[in-house]
């Protein structure tokens, strides 16, 4: 019958491409995290907090009481609302394709898990080494999520056209050169980017961007038909959204100083997203020609407002200044997934999946630029003794205005970094080694996972109007 | 072909009707969302603990160890709890509907962000002001949300038979008469209501109650096959419930007073929502014929006993008296499901989509009555020190049993304003420029939302009981 | 037609089984939740932290900042992480089952509700007794949580084939031979196992194990074809496992001691478990013949590596260590569902449904070996003052040696317990009372749900390989 030859088909295509990972993911993932647990043997180990005798020393006399005192408490509440971001917000967020939940949630997962090892180790190479050892605690654990947050951006590019093998290699990379630019940024040029505007989603998604520049399909269209959502699986989308909507407040103050830089931070985020939520409905209502709303915007376009604030939301930015500009980022990012994704898939042969450009690389950079501006108008007036824990180089002595000219300089650090980063990664990617899938099975789950062929068949009853030649009484 | 006919019909029936939003949505998001940046604007500031300079004062003195002190490490995790509430409990709560699921979260996510920006200003304005200005931090956030999740209870009463413009200028009336009502009860009356039995669910829930009493529809059998639920719809809607059972501890603890009221009122939730369950379950297979749970009582009737201790949670309640109070909410609620709902629809014309009655109506109520009950018998001996934490106005002199005089005044009030509030709104979403939708499609998501044709199709089919001159390969 | 018949049938079935509901999950549900109420009436007190007169003793003294030392603080946000495991991890990982969702999420949510209750009293009175009465606090409910964790993963041995009631005497049961267990364990032997890899999850497995052997069906094979998922069944089922896995740092440090103690076992955890997804996808697609992915692995063998690490976790382990122990716990975790799992069913009879025994079982005692250890490698040069706070034994002058002994014998005396008890409440569940469905209606919601027909008809087709005398037009 005909259903058993589309079956036998495309049992073929799989045997024929290179796409079986039966030896090469467990290799890539087998040799990594050996590599991982050596290095983490060798250099790594627990900070004042976390190690019992370092935090003890005082323990039974008359600073007792200073349980209070340790890290965990004031942050940890924080790490579990970014790691729900990272772990949940990106993977169901990506689900929204109709035949690729599984590889999705799955490899975000899997690429999750790994990069938050290798970013340990990277950014405490870079700034968390004492006495030739890297310490950590519940703030590197932060700022590793966060690193991965970066990769996970760059994965939405190329979402559906990539092999779970090419996916680690470029986690690996990425999380190295995200490593780089942070130092660069935060240690050496004293910039600000608490909730990382510039060093997660302006790298991130520009460096994807170039990647899938990169790995071009020229024949993209033959798996065109399963590069959109059905019912459920923009459901299943809306719980990623939620979620990065609900805990983003958490995520941009997670690193944060103590105190009121914390609350400042979340509260700022928390009306950013407000405000970027009603420009978002308005203007997908507004652009559609018959005035409805389009679930790509609003599980994306409504995020964008965290972005925008996450460098000046530790800032004395006001939660009026928050609202205008969250109010911004909706309406550009809603115009973005409108009128530019078109443009840049049809003249710069960038194909981003996700649209990571619209959430993360517009709003990111007007979130450096809002950091910029908002530095350069900081003064002691305003900031009083808190001047020092937002601006510690300003305290210093720093003018307010070079502040802000070092926050733009790091803007197009960051852009340069990523771009050429993501053009030699891109090209590690295209090696022929890697499994990538075929034109013809892109967005694709039953390439890398075990899944019944009764639902396959479902599926392709969902894209009937994409092969007409299917009758359904055929298929089953 | 019929199935291209059929396509045809539902676009002419758009066309007819004025539910276009192509502009009435943009245009009432844009407007609102412009005048909240202006108000925010000329009234907010940050308060002791968001703003740099007044939290750093003694900043670099001997005082310098106070950040555990800011209120954002005593409320933070729990605002965030109730965030999740708001947005994933109540956005997925009502996704049980077949056919609504984007309008379900999705509206839920728009009104909400709405109603936490009005909220704070109508809040700020009638007990926040300090010198002219709106002082705000983590506990005007929660009190925001709290104040959302009203509206969002009003919301599930007219679920599937409203426009989105329609549900905004429902949220804007009600956020008011909210305030007003929340300002009367706790800044005049001196009512204890931390959970907010009253204040939020007995006065969301017969606002809506009254607005769709207002906005009924004798025709509106013509929508009723989409009335109800299908497999993977239920299974979303468990995943609001189970967020809304679990962290409703931290919804009646978020603004108590620090120390053991929290942890008190938490404990106290937590043990009343375990009996809840077990009676709804219980009445739940006692009242079907064939012993078979219910996923509406389930997904409803469970919660009861959170609602039922939001104002008495606080209180010395002990578990032993939560306990007894969850125990008859799952039964009241069931109760109500089974047996009231249909004659409210039938005798009283209240079409409550979500049986917002019997979830949050009948068990706001009872909660108003144990509340009532235990403040009167609020003694020095039981609460000790204690006592001006959770009764200040005891502690100041009044007596107990005039407390408990106070709090059923409040009850009465609420309801009070509640109906006449619902009745003039009622009236006010009555005016034909807010494109309601017509009788024929209520509970339909493609009114507001892009749904692919194919699924629609599907979806057809699950209805194919009602609609019989329908054949499946008709339909492919 | 033979839809109607089908029907007829199905109705027929469920008439001639006794597994009518109808009078006894009401009776089981009220005479239990009344018992519970009136233990807690007799039996239970607010403890210091959650009495308004005793937390309050001091109040408008000196001594009135102590509002920070609430133990509130310090385990609410951990509470509510394991919460949400019990309710939204146990509940949606279960939910893989193609036709069993609404049970595996309503009926782990009836019997947490019930165990969490029950455990409050079995643990108070083993270990939280203050003349004659009970006292609780946050911490007993993070116990309670526990307890009821270990009831969960014995329902996920039984899942599908056993009836509510059945589950609530075998929670019953369970809990009071957990509390048991623990009591010999941590207050008897001065056992370390602060994440549980004894008490909660070898105990709650091998109980589990060994009541589906008893339990066991030798024509299972009629409920086959539902003994399976379907595409977004396993995508409800990832939602359980990713929130699993992102709270399961939260899980280990719940009740271990406050500052380094916490911080140290949620950072181990987070380590152990990113070692083990690396390890479980490796093994996944290498012991898959084409090296697809399976959903299965995934969803369990990953979240092994916390398991492994429950009872070292609050140890210097070192990140190193834990993630070695991740590692081996995802490799033995997807050996056992590969290899093992086949032969425990043909050769013991034993029916996992969702494997356990990979997931709970061998990581369980792997956990306890490794805690046993590193135990008895803890030195005072290690520790420092901490040592009296990990191992107040040792630091009383119990050798290390010692205490890795006693935690040797710990795991014995679990396995005996769980062994011996769940042998005798198998039989006892045998008892021809409690309604278990029939070898036919396993792995189906149909039983004990209201569900409508149309859906269970789609079902139908997603099984026709299983039923090819069925032919798709005719159920339609």
């Amino acid at each position: 019958t005909l259903c058993k030859q589309s079956e036998r088909n495309l049992k073929k295509k799989e045997k024929d491409s290179s796409t079986n990972m039966r030896l090469k993911l467990p290799i890539t993932c087998f040799i990594l995290e050996i590599i991982l647990i050596i290095l983490f043997g060798v250099l790594v180990e627990y900070d004042e907090d976390t190690d019992a005798k370092k935090f003890n020393k005082h323990f039974n006399t008359s600073m007792e009481h200073s349980d209070a005192e340790n890290d965990f408490y004031y942050r940890y509440p924080s790490f579990q609302d970014v790691h729900v971001m990272i772990f949940i917000g990106f993977g169901f967020l990506m689900t929204f394709l109709q035949r690729y939940g599984f590889s999705s949630v799955g490899f975000n997962f899997l690429i999750a898990a790994f990069s938050l090892q290798w970013a340990t180790l990277m950014q405490g190479f870079f700034h968390g080494m004492h006495g030739g050892k890297i310490h950590i605690g519940v703030e590197s654990m932060i700022n590793a999520d966060f690193c991965t947050g970066s990769v996970l951006i760059s994965f939405g590019a190329v979402l559906g056209k990539t092999s779970p093998v090419q996916l680690m290699i470029m986690a690996m990379f990425e999380v190295t050169l995200f490593s780089v630019n942070e130092f660069i940024l935060l240690s050496i040029l004293g910039t600000r980017d608490a909730g990382g505007s510039m060093t997660i989603h302006t790298f991130g998604a520009y460096f994807g961007l170039m990647v899938t520049r990169i790995l071009y399909r020229p024949n993209l269209h033959k798996s065109k038909h399963r590069n959109g959502s059905v019912y459920h699986s923009d459901l299943f989308a809306m719980i990623g959204t939620i979620y990065l909507w609900m805990f983003w407040p958490s995520f941009n103050s997670a690193v944060t100083e103590h105190g009121d830089a914390q609350h400042r931070t979340a509260m700022n985020t928390y009306y950013s997203l407000a405000a970027c939520t009603l420009s978002s409905y308005a203007m997908s209502s507004l652009t559609a020609h018959d005035g409805k709303l389009d679930m790509v915007h609003i599980q994306n376009a409504a995020l964008a407002g965290g972005v925008a604030v996450g460098t000046a939301g530790e800032m004395m930015l006001t939660p009026f200044g928050s609202m205008i500009v969250g109010f911004l980022a909706g309406i550009i990012s809603v115009l973005g997934f409108k009128y530019l994704s078109p443009i840049l898939e049809e003249k710069l042969k960038i194909q981003d999946t996700c649209g990571v450009h619209n959430l993360h690389g517009m709003p990111g950079i007007l979130g450096a630029i809002v950091g910029a501006v908002t530095a350069s108008l900081a003064t002691k007036e305003v900031y009083g003794n808190g001047l020092g824990r937002v601006f510690p180089d300003v305290a210093d002595g720093r003018e307010a205005s070079y502040q802000g000219g070092i926050q733009a300089v790091s803007l197009a650090v960051t852009l340069g970094i990523a771009l050429i980063g993501g053009l030699i990664v891109g090209f590690i990617l295209k090696l022929p080694v890697f499994g990538a899938p075929h034109d013809t099975t892109c967005y694709e789950d039953s390439l890398y996972w075990e899944v019944s062929m009764m639902i396959l068949m479902l599926m392709m009853v969902f894209n009937l109007k994409t092969s007409h030649h299917f009758t359904f009484y055929l298929l089953f």
